[in-house]
């Protein structure tokens, strides 16, 4: 199903493109990031296993044809064209960069070549899903940054766009290097690591915290985490200190994480729990994290929900969805501000810059990895999506590849990324002939 | 289904629950607004349909529960937790604002009361689906009022955290008082309006502009709207204009939109086509459109996408959900900058202040409105929700009567929210036990 869950413009340019006769020409699409989001200087790409289960599976139902039947910027095209929505399935190729790949701005993600209305319907769906997952897998990236060694676990559910984009954004934060997620659903899904024990309302909810965090420690074990800050949270490291073993540590949701974490582990190395650890939740990002890391404090673990889950300083990506080519003719916007680059491309990752290039030019390419690869041709999947693991070693390949001046938080000159003689001298001539 | 959709913790919290012979008591919890986003004098409720369809339906499958037992943080528990997990179903009682409703920092959304594993599960869940669409309702009612007596139609989808979040944001942006949504799905589901006729790659699809707008009139007659900057929009309007009736307008999606409309009036004008509509769309936002608006820029009408799909300079809204009463007796957090109030509540409309009072507790209301209402009751449906134009029309009014100092962009002192007496000597008293 699916079909439906897309911008009505793209229905009655489909409508539109039967009634021309066009309907089975040949267009590539191009998926790309027209600038950075705010304050960063690279994203990484997620979001593609979405978009394959997309494109291999919309439809559009008999109910839902009726529906538009009925709208008046659709009620005059032809039985012909309701009749190839009814039969509308997904016939063309793919190409992406795997998940977890490094991409800078005016670099493609990714390449629809289809029949142009198979090509077109998809545009709003594959925004979306790619824009969103790729914000929140570059913001955990950050945030992971900042935290050096200290493990960073995403928190984010409630506050996510919709409870099912907190699930995704469980396992793009894990791509961008997060060891969890708080979200069970995305443990299920995914495999990949769940974490959580107690919330305020679990030591609300007995008479006393002691009495409270005492079962939880028999319920819990070694996995206990005590969160120590319902009333006072000296107090609550001291109750921590007194039930003493087993226990993992104890949780700081609020106040200053810095002084506080200092003053509880006195707390709890006065008690002789050493190896009993802390961890730092509540409103944190990866500034935060920065000067945390920076004082020294001892935490040794942040959980990170709210700015993470939405991309809070950055939350929406500069993505576009362009028409590069049509019945083998080049095509681009010439918009001032918004100009788009023609025909389908390659993107070759050099170990200081990339190239982008036409995809079928003859460039020079030894030594660079070609970034796009073929993910469904004439409607069928290649092969089996590289899993969430995969993306994740490959994010921080591609981190640690990337020279430290991109990496940093600060905003970087942008990363070298050139285009080939033939793309330019193509944009030349499109726009002499316009 | 969806019973795995939450944070781990609300499931090892029911897990210690039921080890603790607790899981039986009677919980109320209460979701609340604890401050209002950056730049907001109000919010107005929305995603009460999610909420209700999720509360009636959540599950635990058996290849759920399996998963959960697989897990170090869960496998102690015992096998009567993982049987009442299985047959887990809500049977409690839900009160909760009309959709449309303003709400002040420091009100109630909605409240819970059940037995406590079935109250705490849903927490995560419904601050996410209350939270992202009260955010999107509340910045299209922003958008709308710098609109003044234009349109502003919900183009973000492509934006939207996840495709689905878009088809969300789409009915929520109508209820704050869009006209419709480009949002297909949304429209189908919810029977509002859709918009949208044409994007570039339908300009760029055909081999010269004057064709592809002449295509477009055929198709859509009176409801044709011309994009007109794919190459140059003067000159795009100056196509627009020698195509002629019929016409609904033109659309501006780049450049300067005060000094282009005015350009794009002459031409149209000048060919005598005085009733075409000029719409304006491209990174638009409620302050972009006052200032349109106060130049008296020739636009009718505004199509807004990303800062409105995304609630882009406020991506969080401040939601929490507290344990405030358990088997009879009162709770609240009292951690510093993050305490909550105690007991299940009530908030009074009074035409020129709210009274936030206990549920129970009797004050003088004569005059006021209680805002909370029962929409199920021991796990049924108390009547149907209203619809979502029922919402919108609240929304609307609920803006009329609000002073207009709280209806401006800028930013107002609080809105009067009073406190009753015996709710402030219930907190005075928790906090001296504590």
């Amino acid at each position: 199903m699916n079909g439906l869950l897309t911008d009505l413009y793209e229905l009655t340019m489909s409508a539109g493109y039967f009634e021309a006769g066009i309907s089975h020409q040949s267009a590539t699409f191009e998926l790309s990031i027209r600038r950075l989001p705010a304050h960063r200087n690279f994203v990484i790409a997620a979001g593609l296993p979405q978009v394959v289960e997309y494109l291999l599976g919309f439809r559009f139902a008999s109910e839902e044809i009726d529906y538009l039947r009925s709208l008046a910027r659709l009620g005059h095209a032809s039985a012909g064209f309701f009749q190839q929505l009814r039969d509308l399935r997904f016939t063309g190729d793919l190409f992406a960069v795997p998940e977890g790949t490094v991409l800078f701005a005016g670099e493609p993600a990714l390449t629809v070549r289809a029949p142009i209305m198979e090509a077109q319907i998809p545009e709003t769906y594959l925004l979306a899903a790619i824009g969103f997952q790729t914000l929140i897998t570059t913001k955990a990236a950050r945030i992971v940054q900042a935290a050096g060694k200290r493990a960073v676990i995403e928190f984010g559910t409630r506050r996510a766009h919709t409870p099912e984009a907190g699930a995704l954004a469980g396992r793009a934060a894990y791509i961008g290097g997060c060891i969890g997620t708080s979200n069970t659903l995305t443990g299920f899904r995914t495999g990949i690591p769940v974490y959580g024990t107690a919330a305020h309302s679990w030591v609300l909810a007995f008479p006393s915290e002691l009495e409270a965090q005492r079962r939880l420690q028999e319920l819990l074990g070694p996995e206990t985490v005590y969160l120590i800050d319902t009333y006072d949270a000296l107090e609550g490291a001291r109750i921590a200190a007194a039930l003493g073993r087993p226990l993992w540590g104890v949780r700081l949701d609020s106040g200053d994480p810095i002084e506080l974490s200092r003053a509880v582990r006195r707390i709890l190395d006065e008690a002789g729990l050493r190896e009993a650890r802390i961890m730092a939740s509540g409103d944190l990002n990866e500034y935060k994290i920065a000067e945390i890391v920076a004082a020294g404090a001892p935490i040794d673990a942040f959980g990170v929900g709210t700015e993470l889950a939405t991309s809070s300083d950055a939350p929406a990506l500069g993505g576009i969805y362009k028409l590069v080519e049509i019945d083998g003719r080049y095509t681009a916007k010439l918009s001032p501000g918004k100009a788009t680059l023609p025909g389908a491309k390659q993107v070759y990752r050099f170990p200081d810059r990339d190239l982008v290039a036409l995809a079928n030019e003859n460039v020079p390419t030894a030594g660079a990895e070609p970034l796009l690869r073929p993910a469904i041709i004439q409607g069928r999947l290649v092969e089996p999506l590289p899993d969430v693991g995969a993306a994740r070693s490959r994010a921080a390949e591609s981190l640690r590849r990337l020279p430290e001046a991109w990496r940093r938080l600060e905003t970087a000159a942008p990363y070298p990324v050139e285009y080939s003689s033939g793309l330019k001298a193509l944009v030349e001539g499109l726009r002499q002939s316009a």
